[in-house]
């Protein structure tokens, strides 16, 4: 079952969802840690207590009543990869944009994120604004040099992300990272799932709506630099640690990619969702 | 009178320096936070406090006795300035790299920071480690949208940094991001000089040596993007927060720009000196 990061009556914890309703775990298991980094932190044995806690009628709250929180919304790294579902290299290649050689890594503010069913805001000096469907992995262990062979070991689990980008920003500079990093532009949610609760994060369809209209449909399978590829090749250069948050690329449909483009706007809404994972949903607002 | 992030006999603190000495805030002042990133929060009391700081024999460490952690080891932002010297522009243009148009700005991630005098680690996977001299502005206080009239009022304070590069892994990608996060490749201090310590942040002398001999000499006078500039520009996009670290680039003299480059070695020792901040010193050490 997914862990879920809410609010609800002024307070905020962590809890466990059973269907239509979470499982306050402050109340059932009250030593597991309150936020999903000191969560993951807490390795095996928070994991195993958490596996334990059973549907409790007493310590339930139903969905409805809560306001669901980015799981992890002050994690020390929130890096993306560009250019990584076949697609969308391909729509990109016909842009003029070469498919690179390496994995390109760029970083999101993690100042820019925010709920799963917040707003995201189109700020007054972009006028391209876009969205990107991804699968974010969040890290689960402490790691540095770990082997693709390994890596699925440092997953702590995964989420719905949308990597909305300001295109006119982004491609001002090659590093592309104010594009990527206006406030709310890190939506993610909208709860984790635990990695032992996927059997294979590869085979995952993800899709994207815009009022309702499919903009993008991949499969993570897709992905020219697998996750465990990811992992690795990160981990030669940095410690990756809890909470590391990871979006592994988006498939092709991109606004920017459509001829003729098209960007979101004030009044649209934007959702992604994940099979086995669930889905996230902004609208988007003036700033 | 500088801040200092110190340890002594296995506990980690704050204090004030008179010449050298330390005098430990935890003894002096002990309603002040342990943190510099708590402290530039806390605004003008923190800052009124330790300023009516008395240099005391009782409260006194020697500065041979402490060892000088970074400032600001856990800042939720370290962002990079690029190509923002003349000179450093114009050994880039000779090389082919066209000067930009917009302030390029890249993040080193925050994993890579390291204390003042602390060992930098040469990775096994690249074999061309650079220098890179800059002073690193602190945000002292959560703001968006800053005018540049307005932005010094933004200003923590300010720290030495190297902005450690492996040239290799910076130019396998336009996002620079993977070569200039190298864990170790981030070292910041001696400590943090209060920003009203400052009268021109646009007026500071800054060398680089390596074992001794002068690679880099410039001045912060000499930016194109000045600092006002910078956090007007960056607090266009995102909210930045008391402890973010801005690098504001490098002048000439960069190793890859020589005839023929020069990069750095195990068992070179790296210095950089900014006047009226002091200095710091790591020496290169294999994986």
């Amino acid at each position: 079952m997914p862990l879920v990061h809410f609010s609800h009556d002024g307070r905020a914890g962590l809890g466990k969802l059973f269907g239509d309703h979470v499982v306050d775990l402050a109340s059932v298991a009250p030593r597991l840690p309150g936020t999903v980094t000191e969560f993951l932190a807490a390795g095996d044995a928070a994991l195993e207590a958490f596996h334990r806690v059973e549907d409790k009628a007493a310590a339930a709250i139903s969905l409805a009543d809560v306001r669901l929180l980015p799981p992890v919304p002050h994690p020390e790294k929130y890096l993306g990869i560009g250019m990584n579902y076949r697609d969308h290299a391909a729509e990109a290649a016909k842009a003029g944009v070469a498919t690179p050689p390496f994995q390109v890594w760029f970083n999101k503010q993690v100042s820019c994120i925010t709920g799963p069913f917040d707003d995201v805001v189109k700020p007054k000096v972009s006028e391209k604004l876009d969205y990107e469907a991804e699968l974010a992995v969040v890290i689960g262990r402490r790691c540095r040099h770990v082997s693709v062979e390994d890596a699925r070991s440092a997953i702590g689990g995964y989420m719905v992300a949308n990597d909305v980008s300001a295109r006119d920003w982004q491609l001002r500079t090659p590093t592309h990272t104010l594009g990527k990093s206006f406030d709310t532009h890190g939506p993610i949610g909208p709860w984790l799932v635990l990695d032992d609760e996927i059997e294979d994060p590869h085979a995952l369809d993800l899709r994207m709506y815009v009022n309702g209209e499919e903009r993008q449909h991949g499969n993570t399978g897709d992905m020219i630099h697998n996750i465990y590829e990811q992992i690795a090749y990160l981990s030669t250069v940095m410690t990756l640690k809890p909470g590391d948050i990871l979006a592994t690329g988006t498939p092709g449909g991109v606004g920017v990619a459509l001829n003729p483009p098209r960007f979101v706007q004030a009044g649209d809404v934007m959702r992604v969702e994940i099979d086995g994972i669930g889905h996230i949903e902004n609208r988007v607002v003036a700033e």
